[in-house]
Formats: C-alpha cells, structure tokens, sequence
C-alpha cells in the first residue's frame, strides 16, 4: 500500500437538519469539503444536511452512493469503487454518528478487510449525549439498538433489561421509531419497578425543545397527565434506565 | 422554578490535549466562554484544556471546584453551591466526555433529583469514535469501562466479554490504563478464540498516531512482532471484540 492509499472518513451529521449547525466541528465541515464521494442512506436526507453543514458548497461535487437496509452484501463492491480507484470515501448516516444503528457497519468492516484506513470524525451522538446527561451509571452500559415492536417480546425485553440492571446496575440504553414514543412510556410505565431509574432524552440538538429527565418510575407516574411531561411524539427520543 | 434557573453545562473537552482542537465545536467554545464555575477532575488538567479549546480566554474568569476518584458524596452539596446561588455549572472531565468512565454521574444525578436542567453539548468521544471505526455490530453494545487488574479477575472477564459476544453478538468495548495496554493485547491473544473479531482503537485524536485495526484474533496473532502493529504503551486505546 502506498501513501496515497484511500480512507473511508465516517461523517456525522446533525441530529436534526433544522438545528445545531453550531454543534458540527470545522475539522467535520473542513474533511466534507474535500470529498467527491459519499455512501448515505437517502440522497434526499444526505443533500439535506450537506446544505445545513457546508452552506456555500457546490451539492454537485459529491457523487452519492447509497448504503440503507435495502442493501446487500453483494452491494459492498460496488460501493467501494471509488476507493478501489484511490478516492477517498465519506460515510453518513441520515443524522448522527455513521455505522452506529444503521448498515453501515458492514461498509467499515469491509474496508478493515482490504487493509485500508478508517478515519473517523467526532461528532454529534445522540447516545452520548443522552448517556452523559442521564446521570445513570457512566462505567457500564449496554446499548440495544430499537426494541421489539410488538408483544409478548416487547414486555418480555424491557423486563429482561431491568432483571439485567438489577444484576449488574449498568445503563441500559435504547432508541425507539418516533411514532411509537408516547406508547413506550405508558408500556414502561406500567411494567417498571416504582424504584427504577428511567431518562428520557429528547430532542437532542442543542435547540429549545430539547428535553431531558431522570426520576423514578414512581415520579413518572406521578407526573403523568401534567403539563410536566412534553408530548413526545414524532420528536427523536432516547430512553435510558438503571436499577438503583 | 423561574426561566433563570440555572443549569449545568456537559463540556467534552478534547481526547488530547496536544492534538484535535479542530475537533471541538464552535458550540463548546461559546458555551464554555459564557460559564464562570466548572467543576473539574483535576485543577492542572482542566486549565491546560481550557487555553486549548480556548486560547485566548483569561482563564481566572473560572472557579474550579474538584470531582474527582477521592470525592464522597458529602462535597456534592458544596460542588451545587453555584447553582444554588443561581449560577450555571460547567462539568468537564480531563478528557473527553463528562460523567462517562469518570465520577461526574452523581453530580449529573443530583441536579435532576432538583430538578434543573442538564445541557449536553457534542464533542469527541472516544468510544464512539472507537465503535463507529470498528465495524462490529452497530446495533447492539457493551461499555464495561476498566475491566479487571488482576488474575484470576482479568482472565474470568475476559472469557466472559467472549462468551456473551457469542450469545448476543453484541460489540464488548472497555478501555485499560495506557501503560498496560500491551500486556493487555498479550492477555488477549492468549485468551481469544482465533476467529473472534478484536478492534485495538490508539491514539483517537485525528492526529499521526491514530491507529484504528479490526481483525480476528488469528490475524492479530500473525502480526506480533512485526511492525504492523505499533506500540501501545501508554497511548489512550479502546479496545473491542465481537464473535462472528
């Protein structure tokens, strides 16, 4: 390999394409500037925040590849042409932190197969953010992507996960499809210990309607009803508990 | 509570103090320009991030207050006292992000039990950075933070990250104090099933040094003593498995 070798770069983008521009490092709007070559999920959420993160580029410098759970493995080739060519090559996920939670991983693993480099960016995570912000244990954390979207396996994992912290009091932490949010915590609510912890981060961009709460079970319920609950629908959320 | 209630302010700061200050947003520059109390892991390393992240700041605009491994929970009510007086509080950690594999979640913890607000601001991770470069699996993850000193402790955590890989599939991630981090890698050659996937993430800053590799265990094995696998003492490393 000579030095000249490709780089796939792994780019995030914002958490929300109306907010938080101010969020993204330049040393991210400086490494997007110089690429031609992008694998994204969607061509219209990726032009998107392309025009939110670099204002004044060109959209037609980048040609788009796309990588989404439509895709297969036979795909990677493909994707990986520009590279093949000696291009370096840009990874983003539809908002937040590429290969975290979406298919890009496979597209990383294939380039570690072939022996190139991996460079990724810093940038904004919905997880950490929710993470750090939880005030729930920061040493030990177990990360589940989205739940189960019916029953019985949806009771059956959510009281798998808090039996799991009760062992070990790790940070047990997941993502749900926005439509569903408000359901969750009624379906949390009624199947939690009154004593456990639960956090639930939304809208995690820095903007006005962000929102983030860590109480007991018990406090939740108490709260229910009020105007001391957001209404979460259709907003982005990331739910977080531990057994105290 | 009125709209001046006071918050506390979630400042990552960077992975290296000499390297990857482009890696910070403009939005943890303004928000740590605007704060005059942050509470900090150790005096000598929060001052030298701050004339990084902020050089041209005059760093006795900042009351330091220390949280840190010899802190009980007795100093929490002295640490609010900014808030308490309706200040807003910055919470930084030596490096990277606040409250995660630092002693930073009971403070975090205690405001929401007062209800003010947590305000997280992005920056670098090494985790994510670590996780989203490996290419294992992104949808489901472990953070363990330190594992085990010592033997038999080390070893039975070990086998056991492995073991419930192989049942889950899910990416174990944890870190190890930089100046064991080769004996660690020998330890895991040993332990390590030859076809389990191990990521070594070194040196997470953007800069030269870092060095991202994900391959089996019997490739690793393959490539001890030779010179395509630099030296790791004492360089900042994630370390992460996932059976196949």
């Amino acid at each position: 390999m000579d030095c000249s070798s490709p780089e796939l770069v792994l780019l995030p983008t914002l958490l929300d394409a109306e907010n938080g521009v101010e969020q993204v490092s330049a040393a991210l709007q400086a490494r997007m500037l110089r690429l031609h070559h992008l694998v994204v999920e969607s061509e219209r959420e990726a032009r998107r925040m392309i025009r939110r993160i670099l204002p004044k580029v060109d959209i037609n410098q980048y040609h788009l590849y796309l990588l989404n759970e439509h895709s297969n493995a036979s795909e990677l080739v493909h994707l990986l042409a520009p590279m093949e060519q000696g291009h370096d090559l840009g990874l983003m996920s539809d908002a937040g932190c590429p290969a975290l939670a979406d298919p890009g991983s496979t597209l990383v693993m294939e380039v570690h197969r072939r022996g190139w480099k991996v460079v990724p960016i810093s940038g904004p995570s919905s997880i950490m953010l929710a993470w750090m912000s939880s005030g729930l244990n920061g040493q030990h954390m177990e990360f589940h992507g989205y739940l189960p979207v019916k029953n019985p396996a949806l009771d059956a994992k959510i009281r798998d996960l808090e039996a799991q912290s009760l062992r070990t009091r790790q940070t047990q932490i997941w993502i749900e499809t926005p439509y569903r949010n408000q359901s969750l915590l009624y379906t949390l609510l009624r199947l939690l210990h009154p004593s456990t912890l639960l956090c639930i981060a939304c809208r995690l961009n820095g903007g006005p309607e962000e929102w983030i709460k860590t109480c007991t079970v018990q406090e939740w319920n108490g709260m229910l009803g009020s105007n001391l609950i957001p209404d979460l629908h259709k907003k982005p959320c990331v739910f977080l508990l531990q057994c105290p």
